[in-house]
C-alpha cells in the first residue's frame, strides 16, 4: 500500500481495510483496560482509538491481548513437528516462540537446523529460532552431531536464525574455554540464552559478563532476584515436568515486573491440551494473585523487550496484529487467535492445515545393528550401583543396592523395583551399549524403549527381560525412531517418531491417543502412581549433566565426581 | 585482555584491576539499594558483590547510581561547542546525550553535522547524533542549508550517526509527503525521535505508524498517557524555557515508569551552572515525590532502553562503567562522575580540559553586506500588527496598534514599549531583511543583535534606534556570529559565537560571565522584570511553526493563516 492511502487510513480520513469495534483493550504499556476499536492494515495494527472499516468485526466488548510469547521452547519436545507444534499451540494464544533445536541438532547438527526453519516458514506461528550453544552437550556420551564454533558462523545468517541458544556450559563460559567463548564472540550482537541453575555470586557474574542475558533455570525467588538485580532476564518456566511459576511468583512485583517473562521449556502435547500452553503460565500467575494486566505483560510486551522484537508484544500502531480475543480475567482461553492480521484459530481449534514438509534425510537416523545387541550385565559382585528416582524430577539418587546374580550375570528379581536400563548408541552404529539399573518405575513384565534420549537422543531402554527389552529395541529401529512399549504377552504398543527419532509427521492428537494409551497400559503393568510422565522420567536418565547417577552408551556415570563409574561397588563403598 | 583472564577476574579468582568498596549502589532493575563492591576491568563493569582488586576506592556508603542520560538535546543551545560543553554538564552527572545537531544544520548543513561529530569524539562524553530530519524547519524563511534525503542517505553510515532528529513536520508525516516518508525510511533501523505538541487521535496513530517513537513536547498528563498508551517513550524535559517536569509528574507511575524518560532539550549554561542538568530534572521529580530510585531509572534505565543502548543506564556485569557517586538521596549532587571506568569529574569540576576542535569554515558563516543595511520601517498608515511576548514562552500574541510615524516612515516613541525588531538574512548576503514591531521587552536606549534565530539563524535585531540597530549588527558581522547590545552611549558588550554564529570556543564560564553581564545591563536599561532570559525571548521571535505572530526575513508571519502578512492592518481588522 502506498504510504499516502496508509497515513489517510491511520489518520481516519479513509476507512480502513479492517476494524475491530468494541474491543476491551489489555493495554500493556500502562496497564490499564481501554475501549477501544483497531484498526489493521495487512499484518499490522495501524491504530486504535475509533475507526470505521470496509470490513468489521464487533468484539462486543471481549478482551484483546497481545499474542502470547514462549520465551524458551524445545519444540522437538512436543514430540510433532513445527506445522504440528504450531496447530497444537496457536489456539491457547501463542503466537511467537524463542525455539531452540538443540535436541535435532544433536541428532543431525546443521541439517536439523535448516529442516525446522523450513518447517517453521509453512506455519503462521512466529519461530525465532536460536543455533544451539551446546552439542553435544557433554562428551560423555556419543552424539550423533558436533555444533561447533564454524558451524555456527556457517548458518547465523540463516533466515529465520535470531541468536544463540542457552548456553549450558556455564564452567566452560567462566574457565574462558575457547569453544564456548568463540560461539559468544559470534552472535554478540543477537539475544543469548542462558542455562545456569545454581549459578551465583561472582560466577555469575562472569557469566553475564560473557554476554548471557536470560535464564530460565530459576527455581528459588532468590536466584531469580540476585539475576534481575544482574541486568538478566529471567523466564518463569512451567513445562511438563519442571514446574516454576508458582515458586516464583513471590518475587513478581512492580518492580521487577518488567524483567520476568515465561516459557515451557519442555511441554508434552497432553500436557498442552489439557493445561494450555503460555496462557497456563498467565493463568497460573492470575490464580496466584498477580494482576492479570501484570501476567499478560509478562507473556507480551516483556518478552518482546527481553529479544528486541520491536513489533511484537503490544496492540499500538505500527505493531504485528498479533491479538487474542477471551471473555475472562480469572483464566484466559482465546476464543480467537489473531496471527498477522489473520484469523487463525475459533474455538481452541486451528483454522488453518499445513501439510508437514518432508525430509527423507531426516528420516533415517536410528542406526543399530540388531546382531549386536547383547542386555547382558555382568557382574563382578552383586552390590552395585543403583539410580534412583527423584519422582517428577529428572535428578537421581545414587543408591546401593545388592542384587540377584546367576554365573556373574544380572538375574531379574520379581521382589524388588529395580529395572535394566540400557543406553544403545544409535547414531554411527558402534555398538556401543550402556547397561544400568534403576529403582522406582514400577512396573512388571514388559520393557519400555525410546530413541528420545537427552541429550544426545540414543535409545533408551528399560525392561524386566532381556526379550522384551530386544522385542521393544526392534521395534523403536523399525519405526526409525520412536516409543515402543513390549508387554510379556507378545503386545507392543508404538508411537513412531520419524523425524530424527524426536517427531512424527502426524497430527498432535495422534501422539497424544497414543501416549495417553501406552500410559494407561503402564499403568496396569504397575506404574509407580507418583510417576507423572513416564517417558520424560525415562528420556532424562541419560543426562549427564544433571545429577546424580545417569547412563550414557558409554556407562554409568557418577555427575558429582564427573566420571563414569563401575555398577559394581567398590570395597570401601 | 584475554577472555581467561577477563573470567578469572570477574569471578572473583584474581583481583580485579580497579574496585569500589562498600557502595550503597542504587539498583535500577529490581529499585532496591544493595551494599555491594564494584568491579572494572578497563572501561566495563565486570561484577557487583564482593571483591578485591589490585585499585581499591573505598566508597565509605556513599550512593552510587549510573550516569544519567539526556533523551534529546540541541547542544548549540548551551552557545559552548561539544567539547565545552562536556565540561559542563559531566560535573552533574550526565554521561551520555542523545543529541540533535538541528541548529548548526540549518546554517552548515552536513559540514555542521560533521563538525558536531568531531567535536564529540574529544569529549568522554558519550554523544549519539541524530541526523536533523527537518532542515530547514520551514520554507517561510531564508536557511543556510537543506538537508534532503539523500543528504540523509549520505551520511547515515558516519561513525557517530545514531538516528533520526526529532521529526517536527507532523502534517507532512500524516499527509503522506514523500520528502518526510523517504527519511523515515531510510532511518527505519533506527531511533526516530518526534516531536508533536499537540498531536493526538488518530493523526498521533498515523505519526507513530510512521516509525516515530517519542515525544519529549508533552505538557499534559493526558497528552503524556495517551503517547505511552499508544507505544511511544515520552521525555520529561527541563529545559531552560520549556519547563514540564512538574506538570508530568502526576502521570508518572509504577505503571507508566518505563516508558518515561528525561530530557533538557535547549539548556543554557547559567541554567545548567546553577540548577543542574538531567539530574535537576531527578531532583525535582524527587522533590515532588516521585521514589528516587523511580527518579534514576528514568535518568537512566528507561533512556537506555528507549534508544537500545544496551550497555548503559545500569551497574551490571558487562556495562560500560559510567557512573555517579554522590551523598544524599532528597537531591542528586554527584561528588565524582566516572566515565568509561574513569574519574572525569570530583566535586562539580571537570578533571580533564579538551581543547576544542577547530573549523574554519565554519567560522565565516555570517554574511551580511553592511552597506545594504537599512532598517528604515515605511508605512502606508499607523496601524498596525505587533508582535506580542508571551512571557517566558516562545509563543507570541498577534497585537493591533497604533505607532508613530513621519512622512511615511515608523518613529520609535519613548512612551509606548514597542521595539522594531529586523530579520537580517546572514546566510547568502541577500540583503533580505524582515522588519516588524515588539511589544513587551521593555528596555530602551539601544540595540541587542543575535545571530541565533531559530531556526534558520538569520541575525535578529532588535532596539529602539537605527542607529543602535546597525551598530549592535555591525558588532555580531565582525565578530562572524554572537550576540552584541549596543548602548546609545556608544558602549557595546558582546559574547563571540564564532562557530556557525551560535557557539563558541570559549570555556563557558566565559558565555555565562558575559550573557550575565548583558543581562544586567539590560535590566538597568528597563528589560521587563518578568522576562527570564531576554536572549532565549528574542531567539524564538523568528520561528515561524509556534503561534501566533513571528517574523523572518521575508516579513511578518502570521502562523495561524500560515502565511505571511502586512505590518500594516487592513480595513477591516
Amino acid at each position: 500500500m502506498d504510504t499516502k492511502t496508509l497515513m489517510a487510513r491511520a489518520s481516519g480520513k479513509e476507512k480502513a481495510t479492517k476494524v475491530f469495534k468494541n474491543a476491551r483493550l489489555l493495554n500493556v504499556y500502562t496497564k490499564e483496560i481501554e475501549k477501544v476499536d483497531i484498526a489493521l492494515e495487512g499484518d499490522t495494527i495501524i491504530g486504535t482509538g475509533t475507526y470505521e472499516g470496509k470490513e468489521t468485526i464487533d468484539l462486543e466488548g471481549a478482551y484483546v491481548a497481545p499474542g502470547f510469547i514462549d520465551g524458551h521452547v524445545h519444540i522437538e519436545s512436543s514430540m510433532v513437528t513445527p506445522e504440528r507444534f504450531a496447530s497444537l499451540i496457536m489456539p491457547h494464544g501463542t503466537t511467537t516462540v524463542i525455539a531452540d533445536p538443540h535436541e535435532i541438532a544433536n541428532v543431525t547438527g546443521k541439517k536439523g537446523i535448516r529442516y525446522m526453519l523450513k518447517c517453521a516458514k509453512r506455519t503462521p506461528l512466529s519461530v525465532k529460532m536460536m543455533v544451539p550453544s551446546s552439542v553435544p552437550a557433554t562428551t560423555f556420551e556419543t552424539s550423533g552431531a558436533t555444533l561447533s564454533s564454524k558451524d555456527i558462523d556457517a548458518i547465523k545468517d540463516l533466515e529465520g536464525i535470531f541468536g544463540l541458544g542457552e548456553v549450558m556450559n556455564d564452567p566452560g563460559v567462566i574457565n574462558g574455554e575457547s569453544d564456548i567463548h568463540e560461539k559468544l564472540t559470534i552472535m554478540k550482537d543477537r539475544p543469548i540464552d542462558g542455562h545456569a541453575p545454581g549459578l551465583s555470586g561472582l560466577d555469575l557474574n562472569a557469566y553475564i559478563l560473557a554476554g548471557v542475558m536470560t535464564d530460565h533455570e530459576c527455581e528459588t525467588t532468590d536466584a531469580l532476584l540476585e539475576r534481575v538485580k544482574k541486568g538478566m532476564y529471567v523466564h518463569l518456566r512451567e513445562g511438563s515436568q519442571t514446574r516454576n511459576v508458582k515458586d516464583l511468583l513471590p518475587a513478581v512485583n512492580k518492580n521487577t515486573l518488567s524483567r520476568l517473562l515465561f516459557c515451557t521449556d519442555d511441554k508434552h502435547p497432553e500436557d498442552i491440551k489439557q493445561e494450555g500452553h503460555i496462557n497456563y503460565n498467565v493463568n497460573l500467575a492470575i490464580k496466584y494473585g498477580i494482576d492479570p494486566i501484570d501476567a499478560v505483560c509478562m507473556a507480551t510486551l516483556n518478552a518482546a523487550n527481553c529479544y528486541g522484537l520491536k513489533d511484537l508484544g503490544a496492540i499500538a500502531p505500527g505493531k504485528k496484529a498479533d491479538f487474542i480475543v477471551f471473555d475472562s480475567l480469572k483464566s484466559i482461553h482465546p476464543n480467537m487467535v489473531y496471527k498477522n492480521g489473520e484469523l487463525v484459530c475459533e474455538n481452541k481449534k486451528m483454522l488453518v492445515d499445513i501439510e508437514p514438509y518432508q525430509d527423507k534425510a531426516l528420516e533415517h537416523t536410528v542406526n543399530i545393528k540388531m546382531d549386536d545387541l547383547d542386555f547382558t550385565l555382568f557382574l563382578k559382585h552383586n552390590r552395585v550401583h543403583v539410580i534412583g528416582l527423584n519422582e517428577n524430577n529428572i535428578t537421581t539418587k545414587k543408591l546401593i543396592k545388592s542384587v540377584k546374580t546367576k554365573e556373574g550375570i544380572y538375574q531379574n528379581n520379581e521382589e524388588d523395583d529395580i529395572m535394566k536400563l540400557a543406553v544403545v548408541e544409535r547414531h554411527r552404529a558402534s555398538g556401543n551399549i550402556g547397561l544400568g539399573l534403576v529403582e522406582g518405575f514400577g512396573f512388571k513384565h514388559g520393557a519400555l524403549a525410546m530413541s528420545i534420549g537427552h541429550d544426545s537422543h540414543n535409545v533408551l531402554v528399560l525392561g524386566d527381560s532381556d526379550e522384551a527389552m530386544e522385542r521393544a529395541t526392534r521395534n523403536v529401529v523399525d519405526m526409525q525412531g520412536g516409543i515402543a512399549l513390549a508387554e510379556r504377552n507378545g503386545r507392543v504398543q508404538a508411537l513412531q517418531l520419524e523425524v530424527a527419532g524426536l517427531m512424527t509427521k502426524a497430527p498432535h492428537k495422534t501422539v497424544e491417543k497414543t501416549l495417553g494409551e501406552m500410559k494407561e497400559t503402564l499403568r496396569i503393568m504397575g506404574l509407580n502412581e507418583t510417576i507423572r510422565d513416564p517417558f520424560i522420567q525415562l528420556a532424562f536418565l541419560s543426562l549427564a549433566v544433571v545429577p546424580k547417577l545417569k547412563l550414557t552408551d558409554r556407562g554409568l556415570f557418577d555427575v558429582d565426581a564427573f566420571k563414569h563409574i563401575d555398577i559394581e561397588t567398590k570395597e570401601d563403598e
